[in-house]
């Protein structure tokens, strides 16, 4: 039964474990430093589509199913499934996952989606509502960019400060195995809203919302940046990751140690031409399934804060001079569970 | 402790309480039928701000604020804010509710929200997650219209089987006062797609969803449509609602003289040019927070079947050819609570 520690954070006593997860991406992100971790790398960016959207669904399908089949599991086994995405009206996930037929929560966290969709199937298992949840997200950098900026064929440069969308997704499967990587710990984000307007640099509009999240939760657990092997953000990107450590050094919280990006793991920003890091949904996703639960699997890292971040805003809003509001969601991964009142 | 009765669908055995509802209006809903029980009716349609997007958004601060007041509560007391709405990225929600300072869980169920975000809510306060939640949809025909049909100024003809966008936004809190209405039950949708694909005809589209939310939540409950006084879906309208009551037919579910729908109730269809009826995020949840809680609370009605449907579409996906896709969440409403174990 999971454990309120304080407003929005959990502890998740038993611990459930992720079952199974699964990493598929396209052709950028196969060639980036995490390639060879992904479980499938798609040359064609329509995967075989008529259009970059069902491309686009078609990732979060195939992510589910070889989630599923990693943890070998099927479709009816799953108590629950929930997903969202950053396409208008969430069309990724609805139409990605129609044919599962698994009871279905649809959310909208932009890229912190996979923190929430985790933080939530963690939540439902741990508490004993349900035995096994699932959880996926995805981006596609083409079907974004016309989405939220140029057609392609414009050619529109960008900024520096921009960031690159992932073309990928990522799938978890949540259950009761018992075996590593377990999920420890749960924080909701709260909305944070610092007054950036700036549409070509979302890190530095989300920095706060993964301040406020990192700072709450070790307060609740009573814990310190050096507990952790890792604290892992979405997609600050190189300029709000600077901001993040800057934000927590005002609070006399150093992170500088610990932390990394999931948009500066998955691109080689010397080589890939991605200005500040990846972004979308699919980002802290794919690098999530590929990269760190491999590195809690193997040993290697033992506890790790996993804090996907998203900017709350849509093209209207910006238009229409609104700053752009951020939210970043928690979960604390680890190689071993807490210590357990009755060892198994 | 919430029990799980089959997939998706769970009893809350401790039956938590609507501590406080609001239901925040525009004009045409203020002159309907539901007119004087609304909490509020706004004769501007800009509420005061300078467009349509951020009017829907004070619509949400509003209806959050006045359900918050009701229940006698402050928003620190709330553990946790379930919101969504239907506009690209869901900005009714962030932007209407980021100075509240709550934990957030953005969804996407586009008019089922009402139903998913109660439920969501009843399911973590009946299991012990957290002592309180609240819950928020809202939509607004002006910012609707624009982004899925044409603007307002162009004047299109709607066909006899469209809806009409209800501007409104509702909210809860819910939390373990132990005074009706209770929460006594929740079935998770899972997305149905029988292949249509008019996008004036969302109610055709939502309600083979409606039919397997239903049909699972009696075969689960053991209970037939003459247990309840009231089924109420969100937003089928008129040509969904003679659907629905065909589909159930088929299985021999009954629900002619039980069924009502909130697309019908808002509005009068005779006088108030409206064709099939309301639609809508705001439309199931003002006409939940306005009128079915009132019959419930009066003892008018005892066990109500609150059951918000969505199309889960985008102008992108219907325009690529897809069919539209309808997920249904129901929550069980009810004046008594379960008998207790421990009378109280």
């Amino acid at each position: 039964m999971s454990e309120l520690l304080s407003r929005g954070v959990f502890r998740l006593t038993s611990c459930p474990s992720i079952e199974g997860a699964a990493a598929i991406v396209g052709a950028k992100e196969g060639e980036g430093p995490l390639g060879a971790l992904f479980d499938q790398v798609h040359e064609d960016s329509y995967l075989g589509q008529d259009t970059w959207e069902k491309a686009e669904s078609q990732l979060q399908t195939q992510a589910v199913q070889t989630a599923l089949k990693k943890s070998g599991h099927k479709p009816e086994e799953i108590g629950l499934l929930f997903a969202g995405d950053l396409l208008n009206q969430c069309i990724g996930s609805s139409y990605g996952l129609r044919e599962l037929q698994i009871p279905f929560y649809g959310l909208y966290g932009a890229c912190s989606t996979m923190g929430e969709g985790l933080g939530l199937a963690a939540l439902f298992t741990d508490s004993g509502l349900i035995r096994r949840a699932a959880a996926v997200t995805s981006s596609h950098f083409c079907s974004a960019e016309r989405q939220f900026r140029y057609p392609l064929e414009y050619g529109g440069v960008r900024p520096p400060s921009a960031q690159w969308t992932v073309t990928g997704a990522g799938a978890v499967v949540v259950g009761p195995s018992g075996k590593p990587p377990y999920l420890k710990g749960v924080a909701t984000g709260m909305i944070q809203d610092l007054g950036v307007t700036d549409i070509n640099n979302m890190g530095a509009a989300m920095a706060p919302a993964a301040a406020d999240t990192i700072r709450r939760y070790l307060e609740a657990t009573q814990t310190q940046p050096g507990d952790y092997d890792r604290i892992i953000t979405g997609d600050l990107g190189a300029v709000g990751s600077e901001l993040l450590v800057d934000l927590l050094g005002r609070e006399q919280i150093d992170v500088s140690a610990q932390h990394d990006d999931c948009g500066l793991l998955i691109f080689n920003r010397e080589e890939q031409d991605v200005h500040a890091g990846g972004s979308g949904c699919g980002c802290s996703a794919s690098v999530l399934c590929a990269h760190i639960l491999n590195e809690i699997q193997s040993g290697r890292w033992n506890e790790v804060l996993f804090v996907p971040t998203g900017a709350l805003m849509s093209t209207v809003s910006v238009q229409q001079g609104e700053s752009i509001p951020g939210i970043a969601h928690l979960v604390h991964l680890s190689s071993k569970r807490w210590p357990q009142p009755e060892q198994e």
